[in-house]
Order: structure tokens, then C-alpha cells, then sequence
């Protein structure tokens, strides 16, 4: 293992690139898709704060920037190259950096070890030789690269610009971006953000290595498809789990996922067992897709340590309570009923049970009252029954009430009840499949998180969330951590 | 179990009363939300079949009908009585019921069964008791009723008046709701839907046996949180799945959920290995929310017959296609690798597999021109090896282009596709956590379903719903059926 502060120096030009040059710019207008031009687009409209270069077979102008031929041909010194040529031309361009004494090389462009042509994988071993012989550090190929907002360096459109404590690698492009646009609308934001594609040189382990070191990042999120250096990357999990939790989603866990895996990113999915086991020894938070990985970052971010697994469910609706109580319960959480005394307290706010629940879940309703309801959730609030309350919203399920009224009252109560708790507190709206397209139900998604808590979209990925993060906060105390 | 003939007979007032009197209506404004106005609203809304009546303590005018003061002062014959006052007035109501020779009660109200109070349960037992005598047929209490589009009757606002071939029973009142509005979004409509809170007569056995026999029914659903006739539900459900598909939600299947639903409906919920036993000796299809059980619907109303789990998955984009590679395998779809030839094909149709996935999962980019794409699916769609096809769009993961154009492709592409497949196809919509507010992937969503096809939110929820229609029809197959 590289010491902290090699690597945290080594890497400074992965995120924070003085210079930077695009390689695959063209002036011709005819093109309308040239990727080299929309990467340059996309680094000065979100203000790239180094100096930034255009590099094209033809001599001319995109964006304001001269197109120089060469990366050689550069007036000043050149740390990072965004590479969107064909495969075929990167031994030369990697040749040519090196002659530069260019840092790092991001390779955008695909056909190498993912290919089924060996040509490929020999083409792959081929730009590795060169770039080791100059001391280039090359990310890809097959990749997105590097988004850092507090360095205004990314990859695509529409990435916030606000930088947040959450470091992502992700193998895939896609999944990288699925993944940045699913946080950012959730609220989290990164530090730093790698696709790493192929990962022929810089791979998932240096970049965990450097996320765990990295004073920037209290989170780290990886998206894996496969490892080469299984043994190197468990040692490093157990280090990181020891100072930042770390949520991981390994991906090609079946039999078509690692067919697939293979030809996308040359992965070498493994045993999936052997994944289980390596995660769970490390303590690393297993998910299974983008959305349960911000699931995770959502609770890590917004609750205090979770300390038990004993819930109190609070919702309006018997039907929905009713279901929300076994997805909690079939994911672990625990529901123990509410003592006499509190039932009691609840049974004096209403006058009667009837249309209500009291037990656990307690199914109180916004809609006959707001001041009934946060005196009956402030009866039961401080029970120390509960490890961690869960509050519940289902618009929509009332008969006569319009759809707008249902969301902004029952909005307007999750946040009172929220804010009133004294416990770890996390919020779940339950919408249909499709909320609707008048943006009613997004709005109080936004409100709700808006007020500072971690939002989810069902009370299942809510208690699934919970039961993760308890288990990681359960595997520290173990350790004595 | 009754003969056909005569429960169609009988529950013909429950679904298609000729006439219909709301108890609880009031003239007096000040009073905001009366419910029992607003079912006069929502029926004279929905452009109710029958003549409408309205009830109430005083005199008056509510909705431009006359409020008698009671259901006997009513000049004509009276079917249906939606009862919407306090539990305690309940008994006489079922008299003076009886004595006008009123055929079915709707009691919307609460305050029976299901409260702690042992008045609860003596008072529900003696309207029964009451009613029993008088040959009147009882819903609830504590539900919504009926919903029976053909006869424009319903219970709430925002129902689509369009009649479809769903029978849908639910022991829950917001899950009647919330489950009409997740179909009918998804261009699923009802035969008729019966709310029926509490049981006290009519039952989920009584129900399960009308839809069987129904002749406006293709596919029977429910929401069940538990049952006081085990026996002859089991015998119920299997004669039901011999004639059609019965899809069925048991809810309250943990602890947490069980201790709910006796507050709730009063319900036993039951051991839920017994019913898990049950379910899969009657055939019928067991899910865990609502929304699986639309996600069931449609893959039965929109797909022949499932013949197999072989599947073709087609998608966009390399780390969503490994992800969902996992998601179908790991719910019990099987991924076959094409044969060499079909992959040649595709090799032809591209040039390289840089950048694809030619193995199954396909990643074939409609990006990359919707005619390479049509020629590409089109090589593989008759491919023998696969028994359903899965078409997967995952807008908003490429770096450069704006939302709404991504999400513009990738539909175009899946409806072009799946109309040239000639095997069961189904389509999924990879969305964010919230989708965003500017309705755009609403609008694709509606897109795909107006095509005529089965649309899904994840290639997850697409690939449980097939295994679970796949696993039905073996059983049918398995009975020689």
C-alpha cells in the first residue's frame, strides 16, 4: 500500500489538472456529434478552472480555442489529456504525451481489452508499456474519466456544481452518470467522481486507496463489475471500513450479469460468493443497484449512528401501515408494540380508536387535524422502545380529497413530526409506479428533503437502508471502532 | 359453494342497483368535508345509472336532490344504501333498511370490529344479526364499497369511467383506492372493485366466488390481510385459477404487519407459512405490493402465453445492461448466449463490438441510428433460444445529450422493436428515484403503454412479473389446464 501522502500527491492531477488539452476537436461544423467539441463545451460552460487546450488533425477553432495539432505543439505545460480519437491512434498520442510530460490520460475511447478481437487486449498492453515508461497515469480506456466540481472538471451535462463529501468510482460510464444525476436530485454531492472503464492502468483499488485518504471523502460509493487484484482490494476495504463507510455495489453477481460484464468492461466477475464473503469480512455495505447505494448515503448522511433495529412506523392509512409494517419487518427492522401507558395517551387525543391505529404502527391522520395529530406524535416520540422512527406519507389513497391537498398535507406533516423527533428519523413518500407527470409528487419529494432529512420513495427502500447502515454501525462497535 | 346463477343473481344490486341512497347527507355548507355529500357528488359526478337518493336529519337540499329524513320516506323501490353515520345509529338504520326492503348496505363507517372497545364488536354483531333477518347483504363496515364503471358507480374521485375485464377485491379501503389509480395509470381498468373492510358479511370468499363466475371478469385480484375461512377460501381459489388467473397481495404476513391489521380491519392474519402453502397449492400468484400486482396484470393482459424463462434482453448503454442482466437472473429468468451466427450477424451490422454488447444481454445504441438499431434487433428478434423478450431504455446516462432527446430515442426504439418482435415482449423504463418534474419521463412511460404494450419501471420489476405469469401458466400446464 502506497503511504497517504504518495498517493494523495500522486493523484492531485487526476482531479485537480492545472492544464488540460482535448484530443479529437474539430472546427468542421458538419460534424454533429464530435464528442472531443462537446467535452470542451461542457468544461467551459461549467468553468474549468485550469487552462484549457483543443487538440484536432485540423488546424481551425471550436469554442473559441485554437486547435493545435499536437499536444506537443502546446505553449505551456500539460497535465491531463481527455483522449476521443480512435483506438488505432493511441500508442502515438500516448507517445507524444509522454514526450510532453503530460501526467494523466483520460481514454474516453472503447476497443481494447473489452473487444472480442485480440487486437484489442494487444493494444491495450501495447499504450500501458508506453505510458509506464514515462510515469503516465492513464484512466480507461472505455471510460468517462474524472468529475471533481470543486476543481469544475466533469464529464457530462448537468452535474451539479455544489461539492459534497460522497467519493464515487464506478466502472461503468453509465452507471456513473445514472448514479451523479440520481444523488444530485437526492441531495448528495460529490467530492470526486472516477469512471474507470477497463481499468488497464489506474483501477478500482488505487481509487479506494485514495478515497480512504482523501480528507475530502466521508463516504465512498463504488460501482464494480470485476477485480484483477482481489487480495490487494480486500486489504484495502478493511483499512477504509475502519475509517469511512464504504457502500458497494457489485454488479455482474449472476451468470448473464458476468457474460455481459465481460464484453462491456473486460471485467472478470468472480464468484459471487466469494464477493458475499469478501464484503461482509470487510464491512462494506453490499447493495444492489444505484438507487439502494444512495439509499444507504441518504441514512449515512442524515441520521446519527443507528444503534438498534427497533423501529416505530408512523402513517396515515390502515392498508398502507399494514404493508409498510411487513416490509420493515421482512428486511429486519423490528416493531415492538407500544406500552399501555402511550396507547393510552393516543387513546385520550382521539377519544377513540376507531380508523386509527395505536400500536405500532400507529396510523394518525394529518387530515383530521394537524394540531390532533402532533399532539398525538409528540405523545410517543420520546418512547425509548424505539431505536429509530420511520414516518410514513401515502397521498392518494384518501376518496373525495384532491390530489394536490393530500401531498401538501401530508408533506406538511412528515416534516413537523421530523422535526419534533428526537430520535434517528427517516421519511418514506409512497407513490405509484408513475407519480404522474404535474410534478405534484416530486414537489414534495424536493420539500421533504429540502427540510433535511433522508427521503425515500416506499417504506421498504427506507427500512432496507436502515437495516444496512445498523449492520455497518454494528460492525464498527464489534471491532471496538 | 353456491351455484353460478345464483351468486351472479344475488350480488346483482351490489354492482348494478337500480336505485342507491346516501344516509348522511346534510344541506347545512358549514359543515366542509361531509362525506356523505361528497359520495352524492363524486356519483351524480360520475354519472351514476340509478336514481340517486339523498338522507339525511333534516330537511333540505343537498346537490338539487331532496333530503329525506328517512330511507323509508323514500317514494320507490331502493337497492343500495351507502351508510355514512356514527356506528351507534347503525342498528336502526339496518331496520328501517329491512323494513323498505333495501338489498345491499354499504357501511362506510368505522367503530365495529376492528377497536379495542368490545361495543365494537357487540354492535357489529347485532346489525348482522338484524340484517341476516332481513335478507339484506352487508359491505363492511369501515370500507369504501363498490366500484362498478358500467354502472357508473363509484367511490372516489378520479376513477376512469372506462370498464375493463379486472375484478378487483380489497380488504383495505386506501388499497382499493391506491390500487385503482396505480392501474388505471397503467391502462389497466376494472369489471367492478369491492372495498369490504371489516367482512362482517359479504367476504373475500364471497367475492373470490362471484369474479370466478363473472362473465365480465378476466383476471381476479386482491388485497387480503387475512381471513376467518381458511377451508373454504382454499377451495374457492382453486376452482378460481382453473378459469382464470387470480393474482392475490396477502399483506400482514409478519408480525409487525399482523399486529396492524387486527386494528385495521380486524383481520386474523394468520401464519404466513400457511398461507404461502395455500397459495402455491391453488395456483394462484402471490405479490407483495400493489404495484407487483399490476406489474402481474399486465404482463397476463398484454403477452400470450409465457412457454419459458429463456430471455432475450435488449438494452442501451453497458453498466445498465449488466445490471439488469443480475435483476433477471436473479428472480429466476434464464440468459442463453446467442449462437455464434447471430452474433456474426450482428458483428456485420456494426462493424465491431467496441462499445456493444453482442452476447445477451444485446447493448445495441439507438443513438448510433435507429437503423443500424431495427436492423440489429430484427437479426436476432426470431432467435429461437429465447422464449419472451425484455427491451430496456435507460435514458439520461449518456454525457452530452439533453434529456428530453434521450428520452425521445430510446422510446422510439423500444416501440419500434417490440412491434417487430414476434415473441411475448415486454418493455422497461429505467428512471431515476424521482423522475424529475418536468413530466418527461411520464410522458415516455405513457408513450410505451399507448403503444399497447406491458410497461415496467425497472428491468427488476419487468423480469418478477414474467417469472411470476411464467409460474402460473406451468402450473395450468402441470394440471393439464
Amino acid at each position: 500500500m502506497t503511504d497517504k501522502t504518495n498517493i494523495l500527491q500522486e493523484f492531485e492531477p487526476l482531479f485537480f489538472p492545472k492544464s488540460l488539452a482535448v484530443v479529437g476537436a474539430t472546427s468542421d461544423e458538419s460534424l454533429k456529434v464530435n464528442i472531443g467539441n462537446r467535452f470542451i463545451e461542457v468544461l467551459l460552460e461549467f468553468g474549468f478552472t485550469g487552462k484549457l487546450y483543443a487538440v484536432g488533425i485540423k488546424e481551425g477553432e471550436v469554442s473559441g480555442l485554437k486547435i493545435y495539432q499536437n499536444v506537443k505543439d502546446i505553449p505551456s505545460e500539460l497535465d491531463y489529456v481527455i483522449a476521443v480519437i480512435p483506438n488505432r491512434l493511441i500508442p502515438q498520442l500516448v507517445e507524444d504525451c509522454g514526450q510532453k510530460g503530460v501526467k494523466v490520460i483520460h481514454l474516453f475511447v472503447s476497443g481494447f481489452g473489452e473487444i472480442e478481437d485480440k487486437m484489442g487486449a494487444e493494444l491495450q498492453e501495447e499504450i500501458l508499456h508506453i505510458a509506464k515508461n514515462y510515469g503516465i497515469r492513464l484512466i480507461g480506456p472505455n471510460c468517462m474519466g474524472t468529475y471533481c466540481p470543486s476543481a469544475r472538471l466533469t464529464f457530462a451535462v448537468g452535474f451539479s456544481a455544489v461539492a459534497g463529501r460522497v467519493g464515487y468510482l464506478s466502472q461503468s460510464g453509465g452507471q456513473s452518470i445514472l448514479g451523479i444525476k440520481e444523488a444530485n436530485r437526492r441531495n448528495i454531492f460529490f467530492s470526486k467522481v472516477v469512471s474507470y472503464g477497463n481499468a488497464a492502468d489506474i483501477n478500482e483499488c488505487d481509487l479506494i486507496e485514495y478515497f480512504t485518504n482523501d480528507p475530502e471523502t466521508d463516504i465512498i460509493t463504488a460501482y464494480i463489475e470485476g477485480t484483477n487484484h482481489g487480495p490487494r482490494l480486500f486489504e484495502l476495504l478493511k483499512e477504509a471500513t475502519k475509517r469511512k463507510p464504504v457502500v458497494l455495489f457489485k454488479c455482474a453477481a449472476t451468470e448473464g450479469g458476468s457474460q455481459a460484464a465481460v464484453s462491456h468492461t473486460s471485467a472478470i466477475a468472480g464468484s459471487d460468493l466469494t464477493w458475499e464473503a469478501l464484503l461482509q469480512q470487510t464491512g462494506a455495505i453490499r447493495v444492489y443497484n444505484i438507487k439502494e447505494m444512495f439509499d444507504v448515503v441518504s441514512v449515512l448522511q442524515h441520521c446519527p449512528e443507528i444503534r438498534g433495529l427497533n423501529t416505530l412506523l408512523v402513517g396515515h392509512g390502515g392498508g398502507s401501515c399494514v404493508q409498510a409494517s411487513d416490509d420493515c419487518c421482512r428486511v429486519g427492522l423490528k416493531m415492538p408494540i407500544l406500552p399501555a401507558e402511550l396507547r393510552q395517551a393516543l387513546m385520550q387525543v382521539y377519544k377513540t380508536d376507531a380508523g386509527n391505529i395505536f400500536k405500532n404502527p400507529l396510523d394518525i391522520n394529518p387530515y383530521w387535524g394537524m394540531d390532533k395529530a402532533r399532539e398525538a406524535f409528540s405523545a410517543v416520540a420520546g418512547w425509548d422502545g424505539a431505536d429509530v422512527i420511520l414516518l410514513l406519507s401515502t397521498p392518494e389513497q384518501t376518496p373525495f380529497m384532491p390530489r394536490e391537498f393530500e401531498y401538501k398535507v401530508t408533506t406538511k406533516a412528515l416534516i413537523e413530526w421530523a422535526k419534533l423527533s428526537p430520535k434517528p428519523v427517516v421519511l418514506a413518500l409512497n407513490v405509484n409506479t408513475m407519480p404522474g407527470d404535474d410534478g405534484i409528487p416530486e414537489k414534495s419529494f424536493i420539500r421533504l428533503q429540502e427540510a433535511g432529512f433522508a427521503v425515500f420513495p416506499s417504506a421498504e427502500r427506507a427500512a432496507t437502508a436502515l437495516t444496512r447502515v445498523y449492520r455497518y454501525y454494528q460492525w464498527r462497535r464489534r471491532k471496538g471502532l
